[in-house]
């Protein structure tokens, strides 16, 4: 299964679509330039297509699995992991001051996607890694850093997320886990926890649990949630793995996809830990975990779509069908929709996830809050377009194999089953949109207006060169326009049940925007051609998911789970 | 995993949405009243609740295997079998005289589909020998009915259908199985085949093979194959299954999903078999066969979707979530969005195919070119909108079940597994959508336009009553209408990169037709709000669909294999 990591489409976005230029221009980022940017890409790119793509396979056919207690995992990813962590992509984002590279996000979420289109289950555990780090930089105080972050960033240890309980999926505040004064400056932390990714694996030295648990008097609900580093080992005065900790992997779970990536049942049985951050305060460092990694997911959706794309093209241009014998499926016109949607569709999905990259280093680097904001709002869209898209060209992907797609053997139905989970996991798409038309318009539309604007105007520039498709976009915009009034003046709970397809059309008008950047950059080339396709065919939905929310919300709430039973 | 068969929703449909009066009316089906069909449908019912529905997890987890072989199926597909065979429901349509009920086509159409929703992996199995069947009444001789009909009937029997070879999908025209004249009637057929589904089993006495071979100075092309009748057992002089023939299965499949149907490469080395029909009629006999396979595969995805919908709407009423200790998840307004687009999904995929069903029989019953049109029109909507809602509505009863949908034990993703195939096999649904633009659109729209005048005058009829649904409804087909129009003045070529959306469109205005039916039977019920769900929010998927129609199609061709690889 070759994968060719998309490294020269990476750095015309970043250059014409995305306006990393911004970023280059901080302070914070001058030392990012292009050259150097283009030259991490390219050796991040070669490890992926030649350490990691060669494993994908294999996690697929030879699982993960529990012996003894202990994860024995798929043959080559201890060597492919190595190979992550050598390169020092586990957290190049990470603080100099702990041997991080302190390049921008930007670049970090070119160099996840295409980890997650060369290997997803495997990429899964660097991501894991990387929130973990950037709670501890935010969160923790000058000890647990210094001992914790180096060996993070470094790879050599690795990080997991523990929220899920049985009865606490999206309500987290639900959870029963509890965690007990030792007076020693340490807690026991007792409790089991569920769909723990990576909660074990046989290739690093140490396993950090970040563990969501409540102390003995805690308020209920989320106030009264603390956050608790719970390590495998418990470092010795010297910081090397000692003890084991009173903690164990019960069970692993039986997946779709993603059979690489241990998902593990964890079970805590006062087991030392370290408080994180304030008593109370376990949620919001959750979040600034969570938060990220909301961008991360979208990109492992926009990976795992590049991935099955490059495959099913590869198919399409060897599948000879027709009179002729030299030709191949790819003549016919309704492969070639498939692939030119695919193509489009991760066109956009890509410039969603690297606009919000660069909206969440613009802010970190200048500290302005419009920036803040304009990352904040495009994260929830970064990530459930992102998987939406990982889902739905994997789908074409299949499709364009005919048969042969449902047959193991070709792959095509592994970025299939793979990737489905990204649409469920960092809180389901169906959340995502709810923070969206919530939290994220609760400003009246004062931020989703700011964008519209920017779009509109870029379009009106836009009309001299090309005049149908800058046409198109604006009115795009503008019905947007009006239906996020519209929705702003209703009432918080009946944005609900139309907040999936708010935010789809949202990043429907999105990449017209980001096409017709593209087209404008490249007017008689490939991205010219392919930001006609889009604007012409794929855009055109918006007007649909528009109506689709203004619809009156009463038509939904009036059909009674009786009605729904009949 | 609890199945309930959906007797009176069905019953509901027959008697206000499709019109089955009319089959009622006439001569040949005048016994099929509603009481009949309803005892007949509730019967069938039980069956694939009690017998059926125990064995689908089955499947999944103990896969069929060949052992020296022989295929071993699942545990419990034999005695499921059997209930279905002595039940009569392996060929309620087939003719009387050789042992069949007779029954409408509309009626085994929604048997069918219950059977899908129970257990579609073995369902697939009387699907086939249906098709079988249904190719021997029109094309065998009466020596070969009169030997084979019965046992197929009455579920002895089994019928396979073998077109695929490996360098011949979806171009069937370039098999090069090969069948010689043995001078005493048979032939010798030599050739492998592959995606045999149920090429063998363990629960039936016999077999029966329909190959597609080429004579030895056969033309090249589609005009050049014949169809053989190859016996896994030859029968001797009293019919029974005699010497094994020169067949073998190589190797099953490693499919995605439907474990529990067993995926044969054949091997037919030699092979006895008797030709079916004339030389060089081949791809005319297995048209007969494959043309109301595809209203079956159509139902194969409603009935998936139907069984994925109450397996997660089981769940929504179940899991716990929210403050209150009784809440569940049905309360919040995403998850009724999902429950209800699935439920308003599943009565229009089930309405067109219902509908394409007694378009079927009115054309057998009355032998009117009017009926037996539009029956032809409706069927690659029934196919592809059918298996697109099965991959749809399983993946959104994924969704619902939130990270429990990921984790197998909760079968929630099988469905989503199982139904991925049917978007696939009797012609991929683009192949479907380039039929449908192209034969189907042949008589420049003539019968579009009769179902549209149909649409549009109901409608009309309807404003008094319902006046915002009816005129969302007369809007959309007027449209559609213009597209239509639009469509059949392009030249064939151009058609066939829009044909996917064009069809998609066609389902959706017909589901506003369909649902306003509903409505107006049921003004103050579940099916009028679930009309006003449909017509105010998905309906107007259209609008985006047919503008893409009317893209120009030079944006599609334009984007060349280069562009795509860049």
């Amino acid at each position: 299964m070759p994968y060719r990591a998309p490294v020269s489409e990476t750095c015309f976005l970043l250059d014409h679509v995305v306006g990393f230029s911004a970023v280059q221009a901080t302070e914070r980022f001058a030392e990012a330039t292009s050259d150097t940017v283009q030259a991490v890409l390219t050796e991040a790119g070669k490890m992926c297509e030649e350490v990691m793509a060669p494993v994908q396979r294999n996690g697929d056919l030879h699982p993960a699995v529990l012996e003894n207690g202990v994860v024995r995992c798929s043959p080559g990813y201890a060597e492919a992991y190595r190979a992550i962590a050598e390169g020092g992509w586990v957290a190049i984002t990470a603080d100099p001051e702990y041997g991080g590279m302190g390049l921008p996000l930007t670049v970090a979420t070119a160099v996840n996607e295409m980890m997650s289109g060369a290997c997803l289950a495997l990429q899964l555990n660097p991501l894991l890694t990387q929130g973990q780090i950037e709670a501890l930089e935010h969160h923790a105080d000058e000890e647990m850093k210094a001992l914790y972050l180096p060996r993070l960033i470094s790879g050599e240890w690795a990080g997991t997320m523990n929220l899920t309980e049985p009865q606490a999926g999206s309500d987290v505040g639900a959870l029963s886990s509890r965690a007990t004064d030792n007076g020693d400056g340490t807690y026991a932390v007792t409790g089991q926890k569920i769909y723990i990714s990576w909660g074990d694996n046989d290739f690093v030295e140490n396993i950090c649990h970040l563990v969501l648990a409540r102390l003995p008097d805690a308020p209920a609900g989320t106030k009264g949630i603390s956050l608790f580093m719970v390590p495998k080992f418990i470092p010795d005065e010297n910081g090397n793995p000692g003890v084991a900790n009173s903690l164990k992997v019960v069970s692993l779970e039986h997946k779709m996809g993603l059979h690489g990536s241990p998902t593990c049942v964890m079970s805590y049985e006062g087991a030392t830990g370290w408080m994180v951050g304030e008593p109370g305060g376990g949620m919001k460092a959750m979040f600034t975990m969570m938060n990220n990694a909301r961008l991360g997911v979208g990109g492992e959706g926009v990976g795992a779509a590049e991935g099955a794309y490059q495959h099913a093209l590869a198919f399409a241009n060897e599948r000879k069908q027709g009179k002729n014998p030299y030709d191949t499926i790819i003549g016919h016109a309704d492969v070639r929709r498939m692939l030119a949607t695919m193509k489009a569709e991760i066109f956009t999905a890509r410039a969603i996830a690297l606009d919000c990259a660069v909206a969440i280093d613009m802010g970190r680097a200048t500290g302005e809050a419009e920036w803040q904001a304009r990352a904040a709002f495009l994260t929830p869209i970064a990530k459930a377009f992102g998987t939406d898209t990982g889902c739905e060209v994997s789908s074409m992907g299949v499709q364009v194999h005919g048969g042969m797609g449902y047959v193991e053997e070709s792959g095509a139905a592994q970025y299939y089953r793979d990737v489905r989970v990204t649409a469920i996991y960092e809180g389901t798409n169906g959340i995502q949109a709810m923070d969206m038309v919530g939290r994220k318009l609760m400003d009246g539309g004062e931020v989703a207006g700011r964008l519209l604007d920017e779009i509109e105007a870029e379009a009106e520039a836009a009309k001299a060169a090309l005049p149908d498709l800058a046409e198109a976009v604006w009115q795009a915009a503008e019905t947007l326009r009006e239906t996020t009034e519209w929705l702003v003046a209703r009432p918080m709970p009946e944005r609900f049940g139309t907040a999936v397809p708010y935010l789809r059309a949202f990043a429907r008008v999105l990449g017209g925007h980001y096409h017709l950047r593209a087209a404008m950059a490249d007017r008689d080339g490939a991205h010219g051609r392919l930001a006609r396709f889009y604007i012409t065919r794929l855009l055109p939905e918006h007007t649909g998911l528009l109506a689709h929310v203004r619809a009156e919300d009463a038509a939904l709430m009036a059909i009674s789970p009786d009605d729904l039973a009949a």
